[in-house]
């Protein structure tokens, strides 16, 4: 009787191959792939066609995982676990950047897919990588590098590969956002809302990397590969982060109907001529407040793309965190076990449109200006000729009166870096310009 | 010397073969979709690794098309186009059900992937189409069936493939968002906004399929499905359409901070007893006015996804038109011409989970009960008697004195469908309450 039982219970889960799986690598986001993948083992068992088998966890101090994982899958040695006869596929959830290229590369040497939730190393060496993947027919994928489970790249590789991308503006960052949101609500200053970012955990405690716009870069510099067909490193994005921002800043943003974000801008930029250049770009952005970027709130990401036939979309949600980061590994490893069992590759790296990065300095945006100017007839009239001569038009000029100087807010139609850079430093020699307060970025 | 010029030409586009494109339909997205296959030519055949190349475009009157389209690629039979050996793959843009659906099995069978726009052709028949392209060892794509360039199939197939779907709450008709939106904007009736609606070609002469709902109940079929591994049809979905929405309506959800959306709504549903099934509705809905979902304006989509590792996640966008539509055609051409070159199959139809669908009585909803009383001390204790016998607790009662009669808005905690029914039936019999004017559910 029991033989019956066993059969119809066994006939119900696919019979396909097992697909063994290692993961280097169990903090926050390794130990909840692993926690998820034994929790769903069935379900992704038919969505594959066989049953995932983990074989082991690559860690750097095993005693410490000793309670939550059996001995017999804890690893000291990454190496040997990757080098495994019945490892097909290797996630790495390590962080950093050297130790785990070379893990990542020995992995796709000996045949083994990755998937990768590694930002950093995927911005710095997306290149070397992918011709590994290449040489050995296996695939990369690293959904979760780029706003955890926001499905950017998924998006990038395969929906819109039909369409051409012109833009990407993308809120990329969950603490930056957090600390530029809480200003915008409070009135606050930058520093006294990064220590709320940090007390809250939405900070790390050395915040470098976010508030200087890196973290944020390494994705600009993915997005901007995928959508372009170009091959974009991190070091190639011009990258300015939000320490700069003043409570002062922000309130002239809003009281000319803007909010401040850092924007990760990935940009087609079609020259005169109709030649096409890629810029990759970091930086704080006037956003307006009607905006769908605009209403991103807390620590939230947002990805707007603008593209030639889908028109205008926006993919929105958790951007980081254990859990959203996990999903988007998951939905990975589901994929490139698919193609072990069934055959078949995801869409490798593409790069065959291969355009120049653009000269920064000669980027078009519009800019948003504050500066302090002697109360006098005739200052305005000075700072126009300024901009004029370096072919920056005004938009609009406010002025506000203050004790004896005057504040000057000037917002320009588009003009390239290069003839802002000479306007301000121009701006700053005229006798009756006290101080030019801050110079801001303005989408679209 | 021309022969060096043409092998170097040559040598930059991928020699990969041919990959043969029948297009069935030229109105507004078939056009779309041969122009910018024309267009973007040389990106495609780099992204899929070979040409694609248009064997032919099937019309019902090849004298129509006959100034846009060369004769040799007329094609006024259909079949005919479709069983050409040198077709690989066949993209159906024509609408309907019957028609269409005898050309994609017949292509299907005979072996030629399929890329179709036709939400209500897969939500009718997706069990038929995905028994014939598995027995053939095809693709089916359909990632235009549902809100156009937003890529909610993709994501659903593919990104969250590793991730457990709790629910989705879809705005997915632009006709019934530009109508509700217009309507909450203005405060005019159903009736003006319908004709503004048309007016402006967001609704067709006959609007019946948008209003009434039955598109959009198309487009939960589908993602219910997707989500949650069950075959779910159009026919499976409750639906019920905005025609009864009045401005009265309107005007109390603002009243209350709500707004009213058509949505539809894909519901995983867990008994007491842990057993889960799976609901698909189409109803108007109110929602709260800070949910991302109550800012989605126009004719604009939105699909909202709650999954349990990736959280909230949302998308929007353009969910019509020929150009969006012609984006998502084209992303599925690109994906089905991959594997057309490399080999691989797109993931299949996946309903092991086989959940039951969940009686539409039984569902748990809060309601929105908006009624006129006689204006007497005791009505209020009755009507709260009435609902309490039903198992229906309150949250808020709001009364507002209107002359002789008294209006009285009850919202209430979750309840199901069924209790809700008794109540409304019962209440009508009291004779204190005049009339029960509206019932609306709301969201979560």
């Amino acid at each position: 009787m029991s033989t019956t039982s066993e059969v119809t219970a066994m006939s119900d889960v696919p019979q396909g191959r097992e697909v063994g799986v290692a993961i280097l690598g169990h903090g926050t986001v390794g130990s909840e792939v692993r926690r998820l993948m034994e929790a769903n083992a069935e379900a992704f068992s038919h969505r594959i066609g066989g049953p995932l088998a983990l074989r082991g966890v690559a860690v750097s101090n095993p005693t410490k995982h000793s309670r939550t994982l059996p001995k017999e899958l804890l690893f000291d040695d990454a190496m040997e676990l990757i080098a495994r006869e019945d490892v097909d596929i290797v996630v790495e959830v390590i962080g950093g950047i050297e130790y785990p290229r070379k893990l990542v590369l020995a992995a796709l040497n000996a045949g083994k897919s990755v998937v990768t939730a590694n930002k950093a190393l995927v911005a710095a060496h997306a290149d070397e990588l992918a011709d590994a993947a290449e040489a050995a027919g296996v695939d990369l994928y690293f959904e979760a590098a780029v706003a955890a489970a926001i499905p950017v790249v998924g998006m990038l590789r395969r929906s819109l590969a039909g369409d051409q991308i012109e833009r990407i503006s993308g809120i990329v960052n969950g603490t930056t956002n957090f600390i530029l949101d809480a200003m915008d609500e409070t009135g606050a200053s930058y520093d006294d809302m990064l220590a709320e970012a940090t007390r809250l955990g939405y900070a790390e405690a050395d915040p470098t990397a976010d508030v200087e716009g890196h973290d944020a870069a390494s994705k600009a510099a993915i997005m901007a590969s995928l959508a372009f067909h170009t091959r974009v490193k991190a070091s190639d994005v011009y990258c300015e982060g939000i320490t700069k921002i003043t409570a002062q800043d922000i309130e002239a943003a809003k009281n000319a109907g803007y909010t401040i974000k850092l924007l990760a801008i990935c940009e087609r930029i079609r020259s005169a001529a109709g030649e096409d250049s890629v810029s990759a770009r970091v930086h704080p952005t006037l956003v307006r407040r009607d905006h769908p970027l605009a209403s991103v709130n807390g620590s939230y990401n947002a990805v707007f793309v603008e593209a030639e036939a889908a028109g205008r979309l926006m993919f929105y949600g958790n951007g980081a965190g254990g859990n959203p980061t996990a999903s988007a590994v998951l939905g990975d490893l589901v994929g490139a076990a698919r193609n072990k069992v069934h055959g078949g590759r995801a869409p490798g790296e593409s790069t065959y449109a291969n355009l120049p990065l653009a000269d920064f300095g000669q980027v078009p945006t519009r800019y948003h200006i504050d500066m302090h100017v002697r109360d006098r007839v005739g200052v305005l009239a000075e700072v126009a000729a300024v901009c004029a001569k370096n072919g920056i038009s005004l938009r609009t000029v406010r002025q506000e009166e203050r004790d004896d100087a005057a504040r000057l807010i000037l917002l320009t139609h588009e003009a390239s870096e290069e003839s802002l850079d000479a306007t301000v430093t121009e701006l700053a020699t005229l006798d009756d310009v006290l101080t030019v307060d801050t110079v801001i970025r303005m989408a679209e």
